[in-house]
């Protein structure tokens, strides 16, 4: 399989989420970044694309998008890893250029511009891939696989929660990650819903190959002066009859990056938690309890497809954020399906569909609002 | 201090909590069991007296009551550890003989009984006393004491779980203990909020010092055929302007008896569970996630008071249920204040109310009802 | 079946073992503690006897079993809880007076004293026991049973330790139990290893239900002025061809009370810990591991016949240390078998010659030494 | 910093730590693999080629390190990860030819050949780097700097221990890892001594940052059949007065990867795991035992240097064994110190001298000998 040519727009210095799919990215070798719009700052663009010793640096995502397109040895797709208000208007761009486009999530701050957006997808040929990167750990691959094959039964709780605490106190106005997902205006309204809620809410639903059919949302902003949610309790009901809650905060002290997933059907349950990622929990009902490894004894084909090394060889955040990139490049390089677990704009939408319910059910003093 | 004599209403052959009373009545040698009315069927309340070598058995807890307190070597409490329905007749009963009266959770089966017999309460001379046997768990103690310290800080988050499994499929009708519990005639209605829900109602506001102002209840009953919940999400609002959650289920399959409290303030966060209560994990923000075990160097007075054993050497269940009755013991023979932090009427009041709102939120589609 | 009579000497103010072995005789109900010569110190032993309610109280342990055996209500057993080496004396008075013996290990002091003692014992009618109370843990005796059965296969691997740290530092004289368990004097010369060392070796041996044949030992004394050793390092082999180690330290800073077990054979592992008793690790060879839980869906009848409780309801230390009471109980009752797992004689003559072999390779620069 | 030029040897079809060495040398983007001597059969060296896009295959290593530093664009250093016994041959070849080498680990199988290419290297101006990984997982290098700032005081305690349980059963003929593994031509000798204990007795003496002075090692080899050692309990010493073990093991079923260690001083203890590396557990003497986590509060200089993700995002074994690959990048880039912590001769010799000290002891029935 040959390399394929990735660009980026955003990730410049002093970014997180840019730094994290660019190792993403190189991790299996089917990649090579070549093309940034590191920032929208021209002299900080090309400081940050000359120390990724990046060939071609522009300062607007629109001239990439022309130039790029341009080009014989123009770059495959594009990863977006701008706050969410830009990433809309990117990905419109280079989809119409024809570049794929990696983004990362949530799709937008805005569900009409989200389900707008939707619908001009389906006239580009170039493909949307959105990053919910959590999706692709190997136990999570398994827990899917596990429910699908009806391993827990009929599903009964779905509880899904996300909290840090990096956000307790108010935000750090020289801490641009802060700055940005507390500003109402780049992120939409949404604060812990939108950066953290919709991973939970994408994790659940990945899993048990359900959306939730209505939810009741109490948010909160406890930090004075924050004008976006910092805490979000959230109950969940399914059309199956299975009930569940997602727990979103960026408030909750002594965390990190504490995204759980419990979920308890009539034949089993199981646990998992990303800060432990090579691990999960498993009880038939009536049974002993299983700490099923990935790449161990009770790793299953799903799990195994997406796993690197040989068990007690833990792998993480990064690797399973580099399967979203090797799954794509297979896609894109022919390997028809290979994809297929790779979230998109389905997901983009319905994370959208998430942070919508709750802000209206949290307006609404947390009544039942229909997703 | 000398040995006070125990009666028993309840408990005879086959029951769990009644063994569980009379292991912790014992641990620290303060009473003596003398007398009981083990059963309502007289030759299964016979046997059981027979068994445990009592002196004193009854077939009716009209009779205990009266001969009892007409002894001059009679009883000096009763522990009431029958169905949650005869929990109140039982109680006026020994009352009003002028025996003190030690009675398992929940109070009864119905808020308006339990108001009524709230206000008999004033006038017996005999104290009432009511086992949440987890709040007497010595790292409990502490959290309080931590709280009371302000060593969390304003409290934001405040969030108990109390999961089993054991409910999971249909009841067994020869299990005694699920036979009761799923019938409504004597639970009132109440299935999991009843006996377990009260449970970690009881042990977060212990903690936190605080009853929640509003609730709004989601309650399921997943077991086909079953008149009681089975399963209880539940969001909190204090009005201290803390928010929270009680999950109490009975199907959670994988789950034993998951009880866990996680309390997230301003200044720190910390994180119980009961399966594991020799430990609290305690962050301070900004700093280190410390593991506090009891009696070991973070070990609070509060905390020491009630631990028996160095450090490392696990206590459980058992020994924070024979606290209470350490310190019930302590407090009938004179050392006023000795039970300040035992159970009393006004927590099993507290109790029937959460029962009572989460009934009525769950009635009206989960809607906010006051406590 | 009816109470029995037991007697305490040593365990007065301020001691540690004796009130653990009280609080372990009341729990089940079997046992009324009626006399005791908890001091030698004649005041003490008073006010130590009075705070306990104690009606007979002595100032000197031969009085005591004389005066003892001489009464109709006399004493069935008597407890010993003093430093290790007044234990053979006191054994053999009671033992000689007709009175059961129910000893703290070690045994003795020193291995001659040991093996002229147990020649002794058998003319003795009276029974004697020694509390090595780890080995009651319900999970203890289901490892036991599981290697039994041949769940394991042939062992290899018998790993045991047991790690403290609270004699990393120079013993506080006015810390009485530091004070003797460092006077060679007192514990004949052994320090980690006759505390620690013989509770870690004898709860190896009793699961896998083999001595060791030799063992190499590195013994230290890490702190200035020390005349005990503080820390063992020891290596194990086993006539059936496994082998192991026990590693006994009080200088392991950051450690309470670490006594852990791992054993692995041809067709299993399984793990235990005593901090965390009410679960055991097992894992069978190609297979997923389990975390059997005490009284959970894995518990044997080995460790259901130990338990009092339902699964998630934590027991531990006092209630494994009331186990063996019990069964002395039951025994002492005619109950005959009851205290087959109760250790004895031949276990306090194995611990003794455990001692013996560590400190003989020590001195030889940890050669092999024959058990 | 421009991409330097990568080689490597051995790491076709089946292999697992080639595959390991490729991920880790693309983390960061400091390497591009451009030719291979992939494998000792030609078809299948060409085959291996091409399945990663490589330019550059080469069916002998020797053509290889001829033709590559003869060309303009030839390698700047050369993985190897072949077989034991064919490190040194293939590391000197490279070295003469003025290529630098990146070896796995152990040096070599036999001590007398080490200390021969030791002294030949000093003639060399290419450098040899030793891929003992683990010793770059972030908390490993907060552990040594924390030891080396006197934070544990005087060191007492150093055990490490390496379980797996791969090769518990005869090995699979078909199974190429464990076939050269149990092979003694090509590993010199050595079982799990070799493979794993040189990894613990790295990672202990790495953060320790001394030698040990003298072992006796207790070899067995359990696998009936087997021609190499599959467990080792050793115990060590040190200069300093330190006393310690390895154990390590391929026959401990239940275990995957379990690389663990524990160290004790007069000041505080501390913990790792590396199946769960993103923890280092810490207690000072007299205080609180606390989680330091990669990237949390309590993590120091050391480990925020090789550190790439914020808390709670899990690195883990490729992510460390990048760190090496990007050191060695920045070394060879001219930012003269960046490997410093990166293993090298002196430690493939300590390895060597540890693997010829446990081979000499098990000789000797376990007798102490001098490392």
């Amino acid at each position: 399989m040959q390399k394929l040519k990735l660009g980026m727009v955003g990730g410049g210095e002093g970014a997180f989420i840019g730094a994290v799919h660019r190792m993403a990215a190189r991790l299996d070798g089917h990649w090579d970044l070549v093309a940034g719009c590191l920032s929208s700052t021209p002299e900080k663009a090309q400081r940050s694309a000359d120390s990724l010793g990046l060939e071609r640096s522009y300062s607007a995502f629109e001239d990439m998008a022309t130039a790029e397109s341009a080009r014989e040895d123009g770059i495959d797709a594009v990863s977006i890893v701008t706050p969410n208000h830009m990433h809309l208007p990117i990905a419109r761009t280079f989809l119409a250029a024809g570049i794929h486009v990696i983004c990362d999530k949530p799709l937008t701050t805005d569900l009409t511009q989200a389900e707008a957006f939707a619908q001009n997808c389906d006239g580009y040929d170039a493909r949307f891939f959105l990053t919910h990167n959590y999706s692709a750990s190997p136990l999570i691959r398994q827990a899917k696989a596990m429910i699908e094959d009806g391993e827990l039964g009929d599903l009964r709780l779905v509880h899904a929660e996300y909290l840090q605490d990096w956000l307790s106190r108010p935000a750090d106005p020289d801490n641009v990650q802060a700055a940005w997902r507390t500003d109402p205006e780049r992120t939409g309204g949404a604060g812990a819903i939108g950066d953290i809620g919709t991973h939970a809410y994408h994790l659940a639903t990945f899993v048990v190959g359900e959306q939730a059919s209505h939810l009741a949302a109490d948010l909160s902003s406890f930090v004075g002066g924050r004008q976006v949610d910092d805490n979000a309790n959230i109950m969940l009901r399914f059309t199956s009859g299975a009930r569940g809650s997602i727990f979103a905060s960026q408030v909750a002290t002594g965390t990190e990056n504490g995204l759980k997933l419990r979920i308890h059907g009539t034949k089993g349950g199981l646990f998992w938690e990303q800060e432990n990622p090579n691990q999960l929990i498993f009880t038939s009902i009536g049974g002993v309890e299983q700490r099923i490894t990935r790449a161990g004894a009770g790793a299953n084909n799903a799990a195994n497809a997406v796993s690197r090394t040989p068990g007690g060889h833990p792998e993480g955040y990064l690797e399973a954020f580099g399967t979203l990139y090797r799954d794509i490049a297979r896609e894109l390089s022919g390997e028809h399906g290979a994809a297929q677990d790779v979230p998109g704009l389905q997901d983009g939408l319905a994370g959208m569909r998430f942070i919508h319910a709750c802000q209206q059910s949290s307006k609404n003093n947390a009544a039942w609002q229909t997703l």
